[in-house]
């Protein structure tokens, strides 16, 4: 069960409205990457989790702090839409250039939809939706995805920062670099938890090593004709693994056969060399 | 530029057909964790990628590779749906429970759309879409999100195996649980590179450390009450980036104010305080 | 800001796990009218209200509770989903109707992705997304909408109801039957509130009443050909508005002209008279 | 079955062209609250509706005159779009700030794809989609999300009324906004009428009432820290459906155990206890 | 303006319910191949016809008439659902296998959300979008995709008469049959007669042929190593537009330089050489 | 099995750059009609195809080298958005309207979240998704989709070759154009050779000819009051199957009854005359 403090985590006062901005902003609230993303992601990772402890614990923090930044996120906005232009005229565009590039920089669902405040989708206005987060049961594989989540998102973030100068916004964005940055480490000194606790390796799952063709899972295949591939550190010596040599397949032969499909159902109607014939037949029977 | 060989990468012979696990193989066609998803990620992680050289080339091998997976795939899925029921009544199914049943978990858009063949969605059926994939340009950032994309990959495939026991679909995914074990060891040990070559750090991006909140980059927040969160190695001692010390804010008080939307537009119709005795006017003026 | 306890809101327990059911209770999670959704349109609005007191307090506080039921309903898919079948062949299938049966019945996500876990999607596997909300600051409108999530919340959770007799998913149910029971009556007594304090009218927005063509305003157009419709009391007499009285266009007349599309710019390639003789001059000036 | 008559019901005649109020019209077409979402809402319901009668032959009236709406703003926008910029040049843009602006603002995909007509999406051009509509059967549930949909249609109807001051583009917005008026007081009338007709109550469905656990069927958790929420009319006194008392429960505590998910299943590989030692079991076994 | 008659076009009248039948006929109403498609297409045209006159007359006759077929197919659904079982518990779906069966193949969302009744979605349960359709203003690109889109919806139906014994569902789909043959021959006359009136060619648009690359606008590049590909008439000869010979390009070679991205913007965060020794200075920095 | 040759097929080099058209070039990429679209159309073609033999190396022939082209076009793309404006304050918007309609009208997602390079999405930002392609094993039914993909994507060419002026985003153009025009006419040779093979027939599939209804086949219904309709060839004569005489229906009556949706299970709770006096009821036990 949740509660809810109706002071923000951290504060989202912008010193002036900046309605291109706030259509950037989107972005983090309902972009891939977004905070929806991380917060929706880490709930149904601590609902699914299938070891109490530390890891769960941890998981439900951070899964409940994030609810907090898309709040953050939809204050902000909704207070970069002060005042911006709701009563234009095809009239006043063409006259005044700059009020026309902001109306056409502009969210046009943020005003029509929301009246001046957030939509949960991002910055082309495309809807947030649930394939973006993924809650495996496997804490290695999600904390990878968590790692990647909070980079992507800092990324995103630092980009960000750079395209508006308002102290409010920046100082609301330094907030959440720092926050990033928090959370990459942490989920990088869980990945290497769950390897000293001896409950997941470097490579996912840890099993059906033996099952699997062991003659193809350290090769790197050389599909296309860059030459430079092979000097990096993943065409030889141990791999992160300490299972295992890497190699550098550089001339790759299919080792399977010729893809074909089988032969059809006639009752799918497919073309196949059964149907010889067809027309005429279908022709001469009905005329 | 592409060319293509009409050899498999790798055989894709069922012993027999089985509609039921043709559906469940969708998942890894065109889910958000399947072979579509590296393919277009490595492809356009190549042609995004802004330093010349082994990383560049690696990626389009790799991504070049994954093409080839999608056609395994979807050359497997299309022998699995051999001679599957398409002549069906109700009366049949009503007298025979096992028709019935594998009717019922059949895929229907299989037969009815593809004639037998794949189609590119999830086991669901829900079609694969361009937001599954990143490119961001950073390598750091889409290292680790295909680190993460090959470890759900390989666990996928690992449930899936045990949902079949066909020798032949067996020997399939006995190849691609090796290329997933090959591709983590693989994108690691380049996240190591990176590092070694001094290109990223383990914080994504290696920038903004100054301007971030640094009191904020490095402390836990307990916003559930689970209580093991602290026992963690992410709850003191050093971080991964060796740069800070964590900590676990025990005890968490909202730094900001009270969340609160701007004075409304009057234009854009909010309900504000501005509206009181509103109804009256306007009945009063119509009536 | 969020806290969150880790005791469930009601008690989520099966008495026996049931695959099938797992399935359908996605529905209530991930569905356009399920729990996701109001938690998301609840809190949207609240963050967007622009009076605040009692009905932004009010939005807060069952957005919050909100959050918990889709906790519930997470915890209880996951415990129906204990021992489902993971290993299947194709052989068992053949030979075991029933267990055919669940396993087409079943949500392949839930195993292959989820682990045995809920998805953030609905009972056809299809991802939530945040187009199902809405929060236009404008509170009739969004109070409307809210009834009408309630309403379908509590209808399909009726339907569910009957679906399954495990004692421990009815006592979950008759909760939530509960909770949209309390939540229907709240939001319709906040609809009566919003007009007893003169913020809003019974028509949304309340304004533009006189720039409207009044004439069009209370009539209802018989387009098709049912003969019962003129006998509601729509047809005549008072308008729920108390400005206007209804009356039924029994041989309603287009008002417009004859639709048409403008005469197309050349660069754009429409097919228009001006293209006559085009393709004679395209023959001619190439061969 | 449907005939159609080339005039328009009302018409739909901008006085000048403009591209960017084009874009935002998109809205009501295409949009989660535009006109498509009425008509194929008030169709499927008609379709769907287990009563013959008054209701069903009032909702067949509506849902046929609404594909004439869809019609009436199609024909708009291609109007609005009568010499939008074809034939631009990066050149042009530079000099040009308002012809900057004005493509700037475009839909792209107006000219790219529909060569200068609408297309069937939202103002963000996302795709409308079939899950916008509801049709359940229960026409109490169903004439609430038709309320909702023409209060929301409504309102966005007025925003866009202030964002054009073309004569033609307003007289269309005014025949629009009437009948958004004239259809909501419709459905809260036909609302009534349910109610008088004995055949649905205010809470839908009308049933169940006994099994749900009643003490939870009237009370508002309190789970954020605002302290109005308990001054409404939903805190106390009769709920509208005549058959309960409200009440405000201040610090709601959680009635359920702790969130835990079951044991699971070994071969789907989620992390739990059972895997210490995992790692070295692995790594011996291999090398 | 459209008007509407009760009666159907029609009879889709079945002897018997059958549930998995109601879920497979989704398909022709919300697929992306099915009549809702064809409908919403087929208007769009309509109203974006650049050229009055019998063309556009007669897509809006045919655009009228299938309203109508998704009308007959949502009722023939609501059929099928009669007495569908909506009571089930684990307890008897254990114990029939048929029962288990039967609700295995179901679609959830007919029970669950319609109420017995159709959805807007296709077989699989994934809505129906906007995307589906296209209406470009040039005929001849609009008439292909029509072509195409009566051949795979009469493909389509003529799969699903198959899986049907039921005569009242058969005697639908022969009409359903007709009418794709019927607009399949319309579509093809109304090519014909595009160009027989010399307004469009068989390459569209009739345009820019001497700009583009002649000597690229009409081989075949060999890509692929099937061998049997120059066997056909696109090979060699004069191709159907009359303008040009066929030739096969066997030895394709890329006629571009490498593929490479600019130089990236440091604000942006792109891995490029100039990060070299980043790590480094953060780390000293900030130690 | 696929390689990769790292030249691209053409060049793709714009003189400078351009970050308005960069926006407007994704819908080549990622659009329904875009180069992504028929790669994966053919590619799942071919893996489909029942037939060996000349369409189906062809098919893959075709195939390859359209992933050629998502790769000229990203890497496009990324070359027009170098040096786009990266760091902007609100300031300076206000200041330069040149600098404001640029960034206004660019793609966001192509900055924030691809660092200067391409997404897989359309020009308004929606991403591609599986469902604009289709593979049914017709080959009839395929190559007239095909067709269709061909024309729309060359239209589309032709509407941005004039957008922009720059010779390399021209030339680039000049070339893809001419693919287009070869495709197109390729496609319309491979439909005439299915017909002189005998496999297919112009309506498809050239089946159930005799079962469906004749007397339905070959009537064009006059639902709309556009009077000019019946003056095409499509409405007497021989049908292009040269099996039918068409003819108009020029007063068309529905055949079938009523539409009627069936008596409602009351366990779904739809609106009935059962229902009658449910209210009454409900309150009188409750209270």
């Amino acid at each position: 069960m949740f509660l809810h403090t109706s002071r923000l985590q951290f504060e989202a006062k912008p010193e002036r409205p900046d309605a291109h901005y706030a259509r950037k902003l989107q972005e983090l609230i309902g972009g891939a990457w977004g905070e929806m993303t991380v917060t929706m992601q880490y709930l149904f990772q601590g609902w699914n989790c299938r070891i109490e402890g530390k890891y769960k614990d941890l998981i439900m923090d951070v899964a409940t702090e994030e609810i907090g930044h898309v709040e953050m996120l939809s204050t902000m906005v909704a207070r970069l839409l002060e005042g911006a232009p709701a009563q234009t005229t095809a009239a006043m565009v063409d006259k005044d250039p700059v009020l026309a590039a902001i109306i056409g920089g502009m969210d046009p669902q943020q005003a029509i939809v929301s009246g001046g405040g957030p939509t949960l989708s991002d910055s082309n206005g495309v809807p947030w939706n649930g394939r973006y987060i993924v809650a495996s049961g496997n804490l290695m594989a999600d904390f990878r995805a968590n790692v990647a989540a909070e980079a992507q998102g800092r990324l995103q973030t630092a980009r960000l920062y750079h395209m508006s100068d308002d102290p409010g916004v920046r100082a609301m964005l330094k907030f959440n670099l720092a926050r990033d940055t928090a959370h990459q480490n942490m989920w990088l000194a869980a990945i290497e938890e769950l390897q000293e606790d001896g409950l997941e390796g470097p490579v996912t799952p840890s099993a059906l090593f033996d099952e699997e063709y062991q003659e193809h899972a350290s090769t790197i295949w050389h599909n296309s004709d860059g030459t430079a591939g092979p000097e990096g550190r993943w065409a030889s010596g141990p791999a992160p693994d300490g299972m295992r040599e890497f190699s550098y397949k550089m001339d790759p032969e299919p080792l399977g056969d010729k893809a074909s499909a089988p032969k059809p159902d006639p009752l799918l109607y497919a073309t196949s060399p059964e149907n010889l014939g067809l027309i005429e037949k279908a022709i001469k029977k009905l005329t």
